[in-house]
């Protein structure tokens, strides 16, 4: 008889983004002359074309395709070279990582799950609450909870509460935890951390022999000096630390599919018996067995983001996405509004109007503004009482959202 | 303490195809006069250009990325819709699998390694021996076995042996196995299995409530019109099957990237406690969760694959690669050898000269002839004592594989 990995079945029903999609379904068809009006401001999706300079690198990957002496099969696992040394040279330049510790995929969705496959079980995992659902659901998958209480908290997960006492930024723990998630930018509250709120969490895993799986994928849309946009910009995270970063919202790959991971070969976990094995080791396995290298006409793709022309059109996309933050937070401020986040992210995080939770201000949105928001508290229980608006949209949908977000306020 | 997944550490060292890696490294490096003459038919890679029909298709769907009106983003995590059908219209007709139950991904080693997730512990795994590597290491690190034994087998793991007496296909075996690996036409050894062994196998899996992992990414080599391309067309495979599919050795796609797996809505496995949960259900979630859909150019690609001029083109390409096999099975008879697979596989799967184990005789045609193959021991015990040629190359290289194996024979 085949058993099946029962936990699954503690999982909640329907991951976040698939239950906005059944709602603003069921919306249309109900309200078919209303279709044409909705605006997604839900998934944190790009929208704009992807950037000449990467459109011409992978038409030239595909070309090489196309001719036997050009050809390319199975690349390494880890990524082409040439992609692994652009990202070193372009985004850690100084920070004393190297190529081969830097892993290409198709996206930190799956890096960010997968990377459970090296870990053992029976360690303490810390989430912050709100989160990213696929750092929990992963967890859940792989065992690591127990079943979930009434408001969605998994038994055995050690929630970092986030709220705006401490402007959503985890505070360091007295617990004692063994693997930590932090995401800066924070999605889905577009928060940010400082040095020193990262060195104490860098101090912390040192004290704990803990690893931080810090997930930097919206690092490029930090636009304040002083805030660090790699964890390994600080003192000691090489012996604990592994950075996730995408091309998903730089680049605009959401579609094209490809992200890395940095994990210095310093970073170690221990055997039961004490024995200490560097998670590159282990990863690097994991990689080569059940993965078989990123697309090559994307890995072209990717590195055409590190060209001049590449480096200058992707600013380019930066600065229209983050002119919509802005819009999006004199909009839902002039509202009366609680607004955070947006200024160091793409994501901006709102308070529901008196008296409505996270998913009444959705239904809200939805039907009386056809407008598509993400409900907080699909982010975790501490997300009840906000939503998050995402500025991946073009300028005018943005003016438009704000209009109607201050007509329906008003 | 942050403590790892220790059942990596029962990996032998190496996975085979690093470890060929390594050796032509080191060969080239001591002898650099005769790194041009090397010929590689060790990995099973495809060297020929990707059809025309195949580039076009991909180039228009970058094209859709570069303009605002046709950017796509992120696509539905078990791809599109347009692929689905295609799929199913053009593998599947009348084998009654509909489009849903259809899941594009970004390779079978992927999907292979990761269709484990889904499963509980404690399931007797049976693989044939010799086996593709994955399909072990994936279990191993699974935590699905325990140590390795001097001559690498996996304690807990049923070994299905395979060899001259049984034409290389597995029987049923006497024991209970829960999850079975099957692979047709087989990689290495390029034996397939008749309609009436596979029937043996969908039987032994009723009976036993087993599910059958059928790995059919060499389908489109078949020339035999009596062997079946898919465990579909068995009576009740629908009940206990699950197979993966790739475009990689059809099309060309090792570099591309994009395979499928196919999941029948009737195929469940049972919680401990007997009841019963569709996969379909399982491989659904666990693919919205840590996947988030292939490449949309890749995508486009692939439905090229089924397009009138796709057709024609793909299967010029499987003609030319099994005209290939053809040259390399008259060789190594003509150089006195046993010869197997061939037939209906891009593998021609050669007994040693006597005397000579695996890796003695990977070493010798290294050294002596300068053509890379790969070692039958690297695939398993039972592979000892044979090498699998890879048809995967130009006619050229081939003809020039059969003059050297024949003159370092004779």
């Amino acid at each position: 008889m085949a058993t099946i990995n029962a936990n699954f079945l503690k999982l909640k029903a329907g991951y976040l983004f698939p239950e906005i999609g059944r709602r603003v379904k069921a919306y249309t068809e109900a309200n078919p002359d209303k279709a044409a009006r909705i605006i997604r401001c839900g998934i944190g999706d790009v929208t704009e074309a992807l950037p000449p300079a990467i459109v011409k690198a992978m038409h030239e990957g595909v070309d090489e395709l196309a001719h036997r002496e050009t050809f390319h099969g199975y690349g390494p696992e880890q990524g082409y070279e040439f992609l692994r040394q652009a990202i070193v040279d372009n985004q850690f330049a100084d920070l004393g990582i190297s190529a081969d510790e830097v892993f290409i995929s198709d996206g930190s969705k799956c890096d960010t799950g997968n990377i459970l496959d090296i870990f053992g079980k029976g360690n303490t995992i810390a989430i912050t609450d709100p989160v990213y659902p696929v750092y929990v659901d992963t967890n859940v998958m792989a065992g690591n909870t127990g079943d979930a209480d009434a408001k969605g908290a998994y038994e055995g997960l050690l929630y970092l509460p986030c709220n705006a006492e401490n402007g959503f930024v985890a505070d360091v723990p007295t617990e004692k935890a063994d693997l930590i998630y932090l995401c800066f930018p924070n999605n889905p509250t577009g928060s940010v951390a400082t040095r020193a709120q990262l060195e104490a969490w860098v101090a912390y895993a040192k004290a704990n022999d803990a690893i931080i799986l810090f997930d930097a994928a919206y690092e490029a849309f930090i636009q304040d000096p002083e805030i660090p946009h790699s964890i390994f910009e600080i003192e000691g995270a090489k012996d604990c630390c592994i950075e996730f970063r995408s091309f998903s919202k730089n680049g605009g790959f959401t579609g094209v599919r490809c992200a890395y991971v940095v994990i210095p070969k310093t970073v170690t976990g221990k055997t039961e018996t004490g024995e200490r094995i560097p998670l590159h080791q282990l990863w690097s396995r994991r990689h080569s067995t059940k993965f078989n290298g990123a697309s090559y006409p994307v890995q072209k793709a990717a590195a055409a983001v590190f060209s001049e022309e590449g480096k200058a059109q992707v600013n380019e996309l930066i600065e229209h996405y983050m002119g919509n933050a802005k819009l999006l937070i004199e909009a839902a401020t002039a509202a009366g509004l609680q607004v955070f986040g947006g200024k160091n992210a793409p994501y901006v995080w709102v308070g529901c109007p008196k008296g409505l939770s996270s998913w009444d201000m959705f239904d809200k949105m939805l039907q009386e503004a056809q407008v598509v928001i993400t409900p907080g508290s699909g982010f975790g229980s501490a997300g009840e009482g906000y939503f998050r608006i995402s500025a991946f949209n073009s300028r005018a949908n943005v003016e438009e959202v704000c209009n109607r977000l201050k007509a329906l306020i008003a």
